[in-house]
């Protein structure tokens, strides 16, 4: 299967920001793991005010089943719990409290 | 020099939106090859609401003199006005009227 970008959006909450960004220089190892075992590599997130941007890259043939998959491994149920418990909703999108997809408009190799 | 990643962010004009996603369509060529020349690789814009995330990875080894110098060639200042007319800034960068820059809190290779 070929590689697949991902762009994704959220906005953390101001009480949390310091949480988050300590926990995402440390991220549990056992979270990196799971990552790699669904093919996603490249992860990155970017923060700007209140704003985050996620990129990542998947090299599976069914993200939304991988996803979905790793979410009831219970150590990473636990840990998002915890993360979407940092985020506000992106604008307009008050019906996910968690990150939104975004749609690639432009890509160069 | 090794690789290093930029996030970016922007938010876009509502009347300007489809201008913007059309051009990025079809980047002229000169502007693609001008960002390869100063090794710019696996770019991405994406787009969610009116908030735009660019990603991309840098090869060379001064970005802020490669990418003003190539600012400074004709065609690319001509591609670039055209652009920066469809942004909005970013919250609480009013002073910027094009991309900001993010941090990066994560990454996973």
């Amino acid at each position: 299967m070929a590689m697949q970008r991902y762009g994704m959006a959220v906005r953390l909450k101001d009480e949390k920001r310091q949480y988050y960004i300590e926990n995402h220089a440390n991220v549990w190892p056992e979270i990196l793991e799971e990552l790699k075992k669904i093919n996603v590599q490249n992860y990155s997130i970017f923060l700007k005010e209140d704003f985050m941007f996620g990129y990542l890259e998947y090299t599976g043939n069914d993200f939304d089943g991988d996803m979905g998959n790793m979410q009831q491994i219970p150590i990473v149920e636990k840990w998002t719990k915890l993360m979407i418990d940092c985020f506000n909703p992106f604008p307009n999108n008050e019906d996910n409290n968690s990150w939104v997809m975004m749609d690639e408009i432009f890509h160069l190799d």
